[in-house]
């Protein structure tokens, strides 16, 4: 057993070579209309374009590679279930899921596309952490965090290894950068490479209205929950609370926290498909939302903002391109 | 005044140049479920996230570039338009578009948005030629044709040098290469790129059913035309003959034609909605859709695809996603 302790950069890098010819290294893209429309320069991380949709399998699969069991096991609302499955399948172990009954369909149908099996669980009677646990005692199957995992962290810090190297081959320099924050691995793995990289950036995590738990833990100086039954049609970010190591790291590295209300996250949507020609999932477009709604001003300033992930259900999908309801 | 000749691989490398900066180098994209759906290797260059949204921009800015009149005038259903449009405004020029009553609204406005002036006109009853060689006779303006000029499809085929660019720095070798044809100036460039890179690479064009003037032609040895009326939901690609330019470059570089159904470029756009995280429009999607529908076998081979472009109206991307109809 391996004593676990606060990744560093250099775990960062340790997992980018791992993920060499397996993560794809996704396009950092520039939109005129998107720079007119912030007053400054954006640059976005796509892992929409990911493998399995999300950031999700950098982690998963760092994590995967690095443990002997023969078979894994993992709870996730999504985007980690198909990160540790299509990771399970790469590295030839047998993965099984457990996800909310009310996940999208689409995850639900990617995760068994890539040969997991899925337990599903009802999100307001059992819990999803005592399930995995149980599987795990049971089969002998290691269980892998969706977040609070130093290795998770490391893994998904390879997307702003990404941006740092994209952005300078371009002469840009962030100023400021904006991602999505569930349980905060992909934004404490982030800060890691972005602050190494550029001193003086400033990394804001983007949370929905009401499920804000690492903003306001960030300004109380400990962890601290969301209300129960808070919801958003960001169902990737629907966390209670940071995790232990992810707050650690970015009570140290963030700048502080931005919330967008799922109007706004609809319109992100509808923004991304018009002016980008992506498709972006909800939680996978607050960064971009918070830009387009001003949440910080830009004038004059270059912010990385990263796009996390793009499954989303075709309906809901619909809905926010046409205003229509879903 | 230049006498024209066909381009050869040399202006497209010399277009390559002026672009440097000004195009974006979009990603050649690469997805599981799809390699696994078409049993080879599928490398799928995103023009849809090119700067206005297609590839257009490229031979728009190449001939823009080349033009001493200090405006332009240009007749398209909405790709080409936006191309010069935001052309034309990068090198500080006035431009002014023809385009047919019934193209998408989101190319009108967007042609617009890049401050060009729009005159639409009835597709039944005007010809956009006569109107746009009016204007340029009346104004001065320089008339940007859609495909049938040197300088466009030198610019265009700088896609096809990105492809064998591209491919090569990922130890690839396409042995086929599919892309939209309506015009022909997209498939001609890019001929010109790939077999001078891949001299034993076959390159097919593909065109929705019953618009399939390039394939005919090319079997005739002469340029035909398609039926009056014949109509797809690929605005893009409504055209009723090959340009004479473009088709004396094809007749020499192309393997062939394939056709595609509406119905069959309507899967192919769920398809990029859900597997590849992208928005595609009827036109850009058909070379992936004659992929996805088996239109040729690629079992254990390597085949470039061009997704040429992202403009669609969110009714009918709505309606091919959910499978509802518009």
């Amino acid at each position: 057993m391996v004593v676990e302790r606060l990744p560093t950069f250099a775990d960062v890098e340790a997992a980018a070579a791992r993920l060499r010819g397996i993560a794809v290294r996704t396009p950092l893209l520039e939109s005129e209309a998107l720079n007119e429309r912030a007053g400054g320069r954006v640059l976005l991380k796509a892992e929409s374009l990911q493998r399995t949709g999300s950031f999700k399998v950098r982690g998963a699969y760092n994590t995967i590679s690095q443990i002997d069991a023969r078979a894994v096991v993992a709870y996730s609302s999504g985007n980690h279930a198909q990160g540790v499955a299509a990771a399970a399948k790469l590295l030839g172990k047998a993965a099984t899921i457990v996800m909310p009954a009310d996940a999208p369909a689409i995850k639900v149908e990617n995760t068994r596309g890539y040969g997991a099996e899925v337990r599903l669980y009802d999100r307001q009677r059992e819990s999803r952490e005592a399930i995995g646990a149980e599987i795990a005692a049971r089969t002998g199957a290691a269980l892998v965090r969706p977040y609070d995992d130093p290795r998770i962290i490391a893994g998904q810090g390879t997307a702003g290894l990404e941006i740092a190297e994209q952005a300078r081959d371009r002469g840009a320099a962030p100023d400021l950068a904006l991602m999505p924050c569930g349980g905060g691995g992909l934004i404490a793995g982030c800060a890691l490479a972005l602050t190494h990289a550029f001193p003086g950036i400033a990394v804001y995590a983007v949370e929905p209205d009401g499920l804000d738990d690492t903003r306001r833990s960030l300004k109380a100086g400990e962890r601290v929950a969301n209300a129960p039954g808070a919801t958003s049609i960001c169902d990737a970010l629907l966390l209670p609370t940071p995790g232990e190591f992810t707050f650690a790291l970015n009570q140290k590295l963030l700048a502080g926290g931005l919330t967008v209300s799922d109007d706004e996250v609809r319109s992100a949507i509808a923004f991304a498909f018009r002016h980008l020609k992506l498709v972006l999932e909800p939680g996978g477009a607050v960064a971009l939302a918070a830009v387009l709604s001003g949440k910080l001003s830009l004038a004059g300033r270059t912010v990385a903002v990263v796009l996390s992930g793009g499954n989303v259900d075709p309906a809901l999908f619909a809905a926010a391109i046409t205003g229509r309801s879903a």
